[in-house]
Formats: structure tokens, sequence, C-alpha cells
């Protein structure tokens, strides 16, 4: 049985994760890929960058003793929908060398599994953007948010930059002062703190300074408002409390009340200890006490977890998942 | 007297409209023009549309007798910054036989000014963006919002109609029914009413129509917001009452607490009898329960007598405005 070996990977917007291991949890290797989203870089480029990943974990690894893999993307559904996307990484499994199948599942399950191997659960994600998936069975069941920057996201990265930047703009409109939220951003979208005589010209060049790009990229100033929070701004510390009740809000819409499944926190704003993550456990706490609230851990490991247990030698999915993800027992 | 004449033009993102009127009240023509935003279309398609309009309301008319005039425009300040825009629209004037001197001022100011001769007040318009802005001796002194779509607007058409997609995309999520404003959302954009067997599907087929178009355009949903709130349909009119509330937040960050000068309301959605400006209406004079709130009338009568009033025959310009600007009397 330990010769037995699974892949797992996570592909991701801006890096692609791969990981080989055996059922005994012996890991023979990981690799790297850029960014690999098919929806935002093309099926060509994600298959070339999970390629890349494969062969990073399977190096000196003898492919026949792959029999499963699992691989984890956000846009799944489109990927499987798309007869040439579906081919091209078909193409990069058996040119990594390997001759067993393999399944594709969306990002927020592979997530769900690095933090928890309970088959039913929640899944709430927050990074650049933000979802929340209900888990059943191991499958993603409904899905809440996820609608994009424009419409959604709401308590993302996006949106506590927006946020930063509107509180800011409301500032200026009353003549007061920006605060050390407001100049950080200041300072970061125009290069000084300072606000002109005439307060509505730093307000129009702070507006023409995001407009300049595309809007998705106010995700950076995030990490301004987190520091902020951690240093007791109160700007800041409000935007991440209204954050945090914005996306246990979305979980609510497709999580029951009084669900003692797991709740499983991922993407770079939930993972670690940031304030937000804190507000959100907080919140989550409150709503479904009885409820445990885990950190997704290390995707590709999560992955590989989903890969191995459908194998027939697999008796135990439950301690084969403290063997081969950790961090998350 | 009465033998002098000004010229007053309201040059709006989608017509130009402009009047010549003499002293004495008389209406000697009126003219329209196409969509002449400068910022929008160029300084050279706003001038052609400029002259177009002066035309139409200088037919008939001796030019030599106009004694001033008055060109209200968004983006006023650009323009004047610009010396090729401000050429083109030298061109124009003076093409339409002028010889006399122009001005060019907001388009916030000119609506001001068409509903109040009042030197010092405050206007709150909202059409598919919004803004505020503080009358100081009949000059545009501080503004709140106009901020754009991406950081502001808030209260503004194109805020109601992202509203509205939200509502309904947190519906769907949630597996409830999407209402009557949602139903009618969902015809417009996706031209049924029906949510499918699986709403996700549904909620990723809205995004994907409202996507496809400039972000901008969402504002064409703001009359199906109106239309349920004036059916007293709860979503549409609960975001009735947010979008009042964000209003007149927006003037209270430059109108000063217990002031007693008028309100102007302009823009699409505060003239006339619409649900907002009701509540827009009702908020106000809870804030500022002495002042007078008036409706925006005819921007190019209101730039008429901007630019008659500083003439030297003019002794009484609050009874001048009676006579070229009656509906605001």
């Amino acid at each position: 049985m330990s010769d037995t070996v699974v892949v797992g990977l996570d592909v991701g917007g801006t890096s692609t994760r791969a990981v080989a291991v055996t059922l005994a949890g012996e890991r023979l290797g990981t690799g790297r890929g850029g960014g690999g989203n098919p929806t935002s870089h093309g099926a060509e480029r994600a298959a070339a960058e999970l390629l890349t990943a494969l062969r990073g974990a399977l190096h000196g690894v003898d492919p026949t003793r792959v029999r499963a893999g699992i691989i984890g993307l956000a846009g799944a559904g489109r990927l499987l929908a798309d007869p040439h996307g579906r081919a091209a990484f078909d193409r990069a499994w058996s040119q990594a060398g390997l001759r067993c199948p393999y399944a594709v599942h969306g990002d927020a399950l592979v997530g769900y599994a690095s933090g928890t191997a309970a088959p039913d659960g929640t899944v709430l994600i927050a990074g650049t953007g933000a979802i929340a998936a209900q888990v059943r069975d191991l499958r993603l069941d409904r899905t809440a948010d996820g609608h994009g920057w424009l419409l959604g996201d709401t308590g993302s990265g996006f949106w506590l930059g927006r946020e930063a930047v509107r509180r800011l703009l409301a500032a200026l409109d009353a003549g007061a002062d920006p605060g050390p939220l407001g100049r950080r951003v200041l300072t970061e979208l125009l290069g000084s703190a300072e606000v002109a005589a005439r307060p509505r010209d730093t307000a129009d060049a702070l507006v023409q300074a995001v407009t300049r790009r595309p809007p998705v990229e106010l995700a950076r100033l995030a990490p301004l408002v987190v520091a902020g929070a951690v240093d007791g701004e109160p700007v800041a510390t409000g935007l991440i409390g209204e954050a945090a009740a914005s996306l246990v809000e979305s979980a609510a819409r497709i999580r029951p009340a009084g669900a003692t499944s797991p709740v499983v926190l991922g993407g770079g704003l939930l993972t670690g200890d940031t304030p937000l993550a804190a507000a959100v456990r907080a919140e989550t706490a409150r709503r479904w006490p009885d409820a445990a609230v885990r950190s997704a851990g290390d995707g590709a490991a999560g992955a590989a977890w989903l890969a191995a247990r459908d194998l027939p030698e697999v008796t135990d999915p439950v301690a084969l998942h403290a063997l081969l993800v950790p961090e998350a027992a």
C-alpha cells in the first residue's frame, strides 16, 4: 500500500502547487508553477504551468506508481465545459508520464479538504474575491457570492481596498483629516500623504489614480487596512468588522442556522493570524456556537487526500487525512 | 433694455439645450443638440453640438443683440484647463455669429440657478451619477461625491441598478424567491423571469450579462427600482430609502448643520414626482427643517439668468429670475 502514490494540485491565479505523496504520508516531492487559472490565463498556459508543477512534484518518482490525482482550480466548471481546455489538461497530465485518471474540482473544495476530513461543512474564502460554499459528501453543493468585484465579493480584498478609498474621499469631501489609514492610502496611490490646499484636487487625483488601473487592483490596498486594524486605527477596524459581517452573512445564505459541521476559512485574508480572520472566527462562533472553525492549509495536500480517499485500499479516510494533511489535525 | 438678449446653454451627456431670451423674459428661441460633454465626447464634437443648439436658439435673432452667455457643462474645469477644447468652444461661439463674451460653469451651478435665485445654497443631483455642491455667491464652492461609479456616485442611478442586481444575487444564493423587483431585473437582463433549477446558473448568467456591458449601464435598471417603489415593493422601497439617505449624507458633508439656505434637487432621479425625490425631500426637511427645497428646472434658462444678472442694466436679479426661470418661482 505504501507503494501507492497520489498527486494533488492547487491551481491558483498567482501560483500552481503540486504534491506527490504516498498513502503512508511520505511526501515524495512538491512542485510549483506560475499562475494557472484557465479563465484568466487561457487553458494552454494554465496547462503549461500545471505540467511544470507536476514535473517538480514527480522528480525522481516512478509515475506508474501514481494511482489517482485531483486538480483544484477556480472556475473548474468552465474548464470541464470546454473540450479544448480539458484536452490541454489531458495532454499535460500524460506529458508528465501519468497514466491514472484525474479529476478537476473547484478550488473551494480543495481548500475545504485542506482544513478538515468532515464530509459535510462550509468553506469561506476571502482573498482578492470572496466566496462561501456548502460542502456535502465532499462535493461542492451551493455557493454564495463569488460574483466578482462589480456585483459581489463583499468583504474581499477588493472590497476592503475600495472602501478604504471611499472613506478617504468622504473625508476629503468634508474637509476632514484623512486619518492614519487615509494617509497610508494617499501615500500608496499618490506617493505622498499630503492633501492639496483644495482637497477636491486630491480627491480627483485619487479617482484618476484608481481608474487608470484595472478595478480589481484595488485589492492591493487591503494589506493597508489589515495593518491599520492591527494598529487599532478606527476606520480600518470598522472596515474589518464590516467585512467580517458581510463574509459571514454570505456563508449564512447557504449554511443552516444551528449547523454544527465545521467551517473552514481560506484565502489570503482568512488564513493566518489576521484581524479579519479573528473577526470572522468570532462572528462564526456567535452564529454557530457548536461548530469547529478551521484554517485551510496546503490546498495541494487537500487535493491529494481527495484523490486518495476513493482508492479501494483506503479504509479509514479520516486517519489518512491526518497523515496527508498533518497541519489540519 | 428689452432689446438686450442673453443666451443660456446646458450641455449634458445626452443632449445640449440652448435658449435665447430678452431681459423682459421673452423667449426668442430654443435649440437642441446631441450629447456634448467634452470629457466623454471630445471637445470638437461637443463644440459641434453646441453650435447646433445655438443656431436653433438664435434662428431669426440678430446675434449682435446678444450681450452675454453662459454655458453650463459637466467637467467645466477640465474644458477650461484645455486650450484646445476652449478654442473649439470659442470657434463655435463666433460661428453662431456671437460677438459677446461667454463663461463656462459646472452643470451643477446651472442646475442650482434653474431652481433658485438665492446666492447661497446647496444643489444635489442624482442621475446616472450623483454629486452635491455648495453654492456661494452663485459660484460652485465645495463638492461632495461625483467620484464616479467605481468609487462613488452613492445613491445614483448606477448605484440603484447595481444594488438591485446584488439583492437579486443574494436571493438566488439563498435559494429564495427573487421577489417582484428581482423578477423585473431578471426579465430586463436575461429576457425571462424564470430561475434555473440550479439557481447558481441564473446568478452566473446575470453576472455575465452585466459584465458584457460597460458598468455604468447598470443605471438603466434604476427605473425598475423607481417603478417598484411606486408599487410599494419592499426591496425597491428599501433601496430608495438607502439611496436617499446616502444622497443627503453626501450633501451633509459640505452643508452646515442648521443651514437655512435653499436646497435644489436636480437630475433625472430627483426632478419630478419620484419616490426618490420624495424621500430626499423628507430626509432634507428632517436635517435642515428651515430650508426651502426646490426642484431644478430648465438648466438653459438658469444659465441665461446667470449670464444676464451681471449686465449693468440689471438692478433686481431676483425679479429677473422670476421672468427668465418662471417655473422656479
